[in-house]
């Protein structure tokens, strides 16, 4: 299998944290969010969405979307298990996961960054602001959903810690006080002390200097 | 089980046609967001992050996030299927579901808007170009990713089309032109002569018209 990566996105952090904790290996492709690589020709060809991650499995096929890659790998790597099996503990597993990937994620990645100051001419000050906003309401939402047991549902990482630490480290980059938030923060910190997180860290991956100077 | 439920909103719709597909009843409740509903202590005490639709099961436990609850209904109710059993087609249907629901609908709804009127003081038109802007860039992304046969992924229904349809109604409302989406266009019309479709319309729902001039 080859995972199409950039060691800053989010979501592409969620399938190594994934694949770490599964234990599988894959190839990397490296795609620089920065460079414009996601639009070229090539890479559409494989995700049209031109976002990152993809996941190309040895008969070609190709899977988009961390949280629809991580529904794969549970079925076809099913240990350890990512999503409860018990269906209402894998039901609030999987909202917190979305409550993160849907109404956190998107509204602060690069794309929407980069079109709220082109389209609103609005100062990076403000952009920063608007990423804290959602940030800030979103962990609040985030916060009263969890209970760390030290993982957000459990004594092992599950769907909503493979979302949560990505946000907490754009959290971080952008200034977020985390103060008001004790279960995310003590969440947070089992996440940061486990190997799989470790492993996967945007800081540890290969495309992370040559690109180490980026906003 | 009780759905809290808000007629306009893409994501209560979504939970409306799977219960619909599935042949479920439910008790209804009905969250007017246009008058704040969603932030009294009651409802926050039933979702604490003030978004619909949210699930009661019989036992109390609640579900929110749409595609979570759709999961559970899954298991709880497997026939028919909404999402394929094959996990590489399971993969395709979630990512499209995911691409609507995570790039495309959290950053036109309501809460967004309000908030990028007020933080950037910009007017309505300005906020309605934003809106059309993210379902045109992502409808193009869905367009690649599907084939009418006459539903997303196949003849029946799938949890694609559960987000499709809704996302289709917003771009109806925004004026979004839908000529360069043939088969977006072409799934449209297959879901709307389907009859849960048609029975979980936001207009065939109870609090429409009580809310019917609202914006």
């Amino acid at each position: 299998m080859i995972l199409y990566d950039y060691w800053r996105s989010s979501a592409a952090w969620r399938v190594r944290i994934a694949l770490a904790l599964k234990g599988v290996s894959v190839e990397r492709r490296f795609v620089n969010l920065l460079s414009g690589a996601q639009r070229r020709a090539d890479y559409l060809a494989t995700n049209p969405q031109a976002l990152v991650p993809a996941l190309e499995l040895d008969d070609g096929s190709v899977l988009t979307q961390s949280l629809a890659i991580i529904d794969y790998l549970e079925m076809a790597f099913p240990q350890p298990r990512l999503i409860p099996t018990d269906p209402v503990r894998a039901a609030h597993a999987r909202a917190a996961a979305l409550a993160i990937a849907c109404d956190i994620h998107p509204l602060g990645n690069v794309r929407v960054a980069d079109y709220l100051a082109r389209a609103f001419d609005v100062c990076d000050e403000a952009v920063a602001n608007w990423r804290r906003h959602w940030i800030i309401e979103g962990l609040g939402a985030i916060e009263a959903m969890i209970r760390p047991e030290p993982f957000c549902f459990g004594p092992q990482p599950s769907i909503a810690d493979i979302c949560l630490a990505p946000q907490l480290y754009n959290a971080g980059r952008f200034g977020v006080p985390l103060h008001d938030f004790p279960n995310v923060r003590s969440v947070g910190a089992a996440c940061a002390a486990h190997p799989a997180f470790v492993a996967s860290h945007p800081s540890a991956q290969p495309d992370a200097e040559q690109t180490a100077r980026a906003p």
